[in-house]
């Protein structure tokens, strides 16, 4: 078993032995984290920028803890997406970053598919903070450390996902991961909020939070990505929560000892009931941060130890 | 001698002979900050989070630079106060931040009080960094390291607190601090400007800078707090300086070898004119900022010592 | 050779050997910046602090991964120039800095001579990271090592300055760079960007970009300083490519070996054409970008040997 990816770009091409791979190397981290001596060498000397077109406090800092965990030199770089001019600016961003030396680029930004293009142009390992509706990596990648951790097992589950999906790049990186392990994906939400593709995702579609939730291991629900949701139909807070907020009665569908997950930050009342949220027997959402910063150790560590190997290897000449 | 506080959360509740032993350490601190290589280990592995809610460059300067300096991964989270619905969701940020294991939290909020209820909820010690009226402890412990090493002592000193103290969380906590260390203490100020309850502090108040001043050792002006006099008289400032700035003719009533403070930043020509600000032989305005590196370096150090004492401690077994 | 100044203000007072020792030493750095571990311990235990009363998000960004890459313990203060009045309180906050020790001290600042005027007051190393319309040194040296790499030498090339002179500082700083190392400087562009006194600056004026270019080595594009033109005659962006804009046409007034330079960031098809900035056999941009980090080490490893140097030598007695 390896990792053998050059970026962390999505899940769509990472191989499931790859995802375990990267999950029992977190497990290790997440050990490191909980001890009072959090430093480790791996990333010792390198450098790692942080590039955010998009707010994100807390993504933000699981990443740059992380690499200050690990000893790299981590620079944050605050981007205004409005004064970047799309396409050709982007990439004079990245090749005036890229000249600069990284070893590990961290990318959000608001559209899709930004940060692929971003890391063509790069000679440096480029991770994936989020990009528009595309992928979210690591979310997913916490969220399957803490699936596993909190059921022994990341196969063979019922997990429902729900909420806003269409709008949730969240969504679609557990999808992708969730089937490549074998779980059984299902998505549960309003019809204008979910995507018109997503019958042909190999999951199960509902619109109805009982029959979704029935006999799910994992709820998961999405936040109401407003911000994304341009001129689309947004439900009163109210009606929303009444038809699609996790609340006790509609969670008594899933099994007993279902976990609860939310990517935050959560809207209490809208999306899940805040008793809910703070239920320790149920609730895992504390366990999906503390498994980020795990996780985003272990990515990084995978990708320089990758980057480190390819600049050691011999090249081929050219002809 | 020790210090066993597990939070530094305010004056209040630290008791005379722990305020002796951070300002001795402090001391050590000065002298390795004056020196070229201004690296120790003391919070090697460890994790500082600054958490402002409210914007304060000069005070999480100081922070930042006494936590890198002592060696610690610190990071910087700029939060909006405003995007912060109170209560319940400042526990949710909290209990975020408290899920990637930090060491030591310093935070600065606008509200009194909001600092004692996230220090509740998280496994790290947490040190105010000013929260609302309330405390602002690392500025009366710089203050205090300033006047002892400029009179040679704290206690049995005279000394004179001026201007906005209603608003001052600054005030509160020299309050607390040099009572403790049985000083007199006075409050000079407008009555619009003094709590109603001041007369009950232990302190003697004042409405005239003149007897105010009178044979004092110390003379502290506050800073005008005019971001918290929401509805609350505002003097003009050419008025309130002619009665409550500090000039050479009010200074004249203090002793002879009097010195004056101020916590920065300062309004020059409303609270104190410029020339006593800027006269060395009278001001020790740059020795508080550089005392409150050092104070924080102190603060951290202890804190950090009890979270590790704690952490290695044996658990009793929950029956 | 030897670099014998205490701060880096501007070019005009650097003699030529200090140039080259500064350049000899960055080469290091280019390698150092190219291998994986890009850790030295040249500014270990030191503080270094960016203070940017103007956005600066490629200098900020190449200023700190320098101090972080040479070990220093790096902070950012974000500085609001407008709330900063100017001299006296620029002066406090001047003096509130070097009360917390910092031994670098980066500074970009609106105003010309603003560095200067803090530099006389504070005890640290400044670097001028860009202060109005006077110097950007670190520019012009990156620029220098840029074209010494290109060409073999800084010295007898043709280098055409071309675009907003009288705004510009980076065209003051090579003026002075170029002509104290022997160079011939010409500055091409319209009547109204061309400040008034520059036939006495000992370079040649030209309008005209045909008879500017002609035989040049060097061909340095400027960037449109729109925001420092208060009430100027601003071109039309098309007028304004028609006529000073490089394009190809243009170019091949130049040599044919000619190398094209822009210090970013550009606006593509106002000062340049895409195609030239992106042609890696002319353009030299993203060259400039790297050897900035290289030449930001190397004048902070200078600087700080200098103060170290200056600190442990034995002090005269005052009498």
């Amino acid at each position: 078993m390896s990792f053998r990816a050059r970026h962390l770009l999505g899940i769509e091409h990472i191989a499931p032995d790859e995802i375990t791979t990267l999950l029992d190397l977190a497990e290790t981290y997440v050990d490191l984290n909980r001890s009072t001596d959090k430093h480790d060498n791996a990333l010792q000397g390198l450098t790692q920028i942080n590039m955010f077109f998009e707010n994100s406090t807390r993504t933000q800092a699981s990443f740059e803890l992380a690499g200050k965990r690990l000893g790299a030199d981590v620079m944050n770089m605050h981007m205004q997406a409005s004064s970047v001019k799309k396409g050709e600016t982007l990439i004079d961003t990245a090749l005036t970053l890229n000249a600069m030396h990284p070893d590990l680029l961290v990318v959000r930004h608001p559209d899709s598919g930004a940060v692929n293009l971003l890391a063509q142009k790069v000679n440096c390992a480029v991770l994936n903070a989020g990009d528009g509706r595309h992928e979210h990596p690591t979310q997913a990648l916490l969220d399957a450390l803490t699936i596993r951790r909190a059921k022994g097992r990341l196969h063979r589950l019922t997990v429902a996902i729900c909420g806003d999906i269409a709008h949730s790049r969240v969504a679609r990186s557990n999808i992708w991961l969730l089937g490549k392990m074998e779980n059984r994906v299902r998505l549960v939400g309003p019809p204008t909020l979910m995507p018109s593709g997503a019958a042909d995702w190999g999951v199960e579609v509902y619109d109805d939070m009982k029959e979704g939730l029935k006999d799910a291991d994992v709820v998961m629900m999405l936040r109401l990505q407003k911000e994304r949701m341009d001129g689309a139909f947004i439900p009163s807070e109210r009606e929303y929560f009444h038809r699609y907020g996790l609340d006790a009665a509609k969670l008594d569908n899933a099994k007993e000892d279902a976990i609860v997950m939310h990517p935050g930050p959560m809207n209490r009342g809208v999306e899940i009931d805040g008793t809910i949220a703070d239920d320790i027997n149920r609730s895992v959402i504390q366990d999906q941060v503390e498994m980020g910063v795990a996780v985003r150790m272990a990515a990084m560590k995978l990708l320089a130890d990758n980057l480190k190997a390819a600049r050691s290897a011999p090249k081929e000449v050219a002809v």
